[in-house]
């Protein structure tokens, strides 16, 4: 080693290094997941992201049928997560749909209020720490005869435009 | 520098820091992308990285209406670029789907043959490094008037299992 500004530059290199592998060998917990349908095994698959909320969870799905699935959003809000929900007005009204039940169950819950156009999301942001989505709605249908996919992806750059989605879909849309 | 031990760790060191800084800040083209609907401009996205695919294309999509997405999908298959498209059998026979069109340009198409099921995935993956997926059917409807999400994602862990899940498909969908 020539002079001090060698070891100054060795000593930084170590800690950037020890930095890096910190961040390489002891991740933040990662939520990379992929899975599809038909396949009744899945929809569990979903009803454990949901039950592992301990903050917030915000839900942005066309509709909901899947009693497993509506259950799993109930017992969130039960347990103290800050549950939000927004949904497509004509299949909160149709017969089946769990979303009036949620409503009734203290679940805060806004609507479209257009018959032409369709809330035809179906995502959910856990803890803003994970997102899942993909083109499978909350039904039982979805679940047991469709092909189906669903993802669930922890980079911020989602988490941050999803949310950002949400929350002006939350103040567009009236309350229910 | 203590001995040729210490000189060693360094120049290990220096090399390692040089590799990591290459890929922080000279990475390969990434595909992190996401965008919401109703905006007819968002269409122009997804057009954009149609355009841009150089070897596959292999879509897998519920329905599609929408000439200019229609229209990006034949382009490739005429500049040679191997495009599969996988699509729900009863939006393949409603007027007004492009999916008929395509299949008369010589594009391969398979469907599902179960009326009361649907092919309900909306994903495509493109040149094997991204795969564009959420609630966006290839529809006039959803690009004017529906509240819709599409992300893209590159991390080859998604590539992988949407990768299969296409394959999977292909093989237990007849030839149209
Ligand atoms: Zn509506
Ligand atoms: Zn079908």
């Amino acid at each position: 080693m020539k002079d001090d500004h060698d070891k100054e530059v060795l000593a930084s290199l170590k800690k950037y290094v020890a930095l890096v592998e910190e961040d390489l060998y002891q991740p933040k917990p990662r939520y990379l997941d992929a899975f599809f349908f038909p396949n009744e095994k899945n929809v569990d698959r979903i009803v454990q992201y949901l039950s592992k909320a301990t903050k917030s969870l915000k839900i942005c799905v066309f509709n909901i049928t899947n009693d497993r699935l509506a259950n799993a959003i109930a017992d969130a809000h039960k347990r103290g997560v800050q549950v939000r929900l927004i949904s497509d007005d004509e299949c909160m009204h149709n017969p089946g749909s769990d979303v009036s039940w949620l409503s009734s169950q203290g679940v805060p819950i806004r609507t479209d209020d257009n018959e032409q156009n369709h809330m035809h999301n179906k995502f959910a942001i856990i803890d803003d720490t994970h997102l899942i989505t993909g083109s499978f709605n909350w039904t039982v249908q979805a679940g047991k005869s469709n092909q189906e996919n669903v993802l669930v992806v922890d980079n911020p750059y989602y988490i941050e435009k999803y949310n950002t989605e949400f929350e002006n879909l939350w103040k567009g849309f009236a309350a229910n």
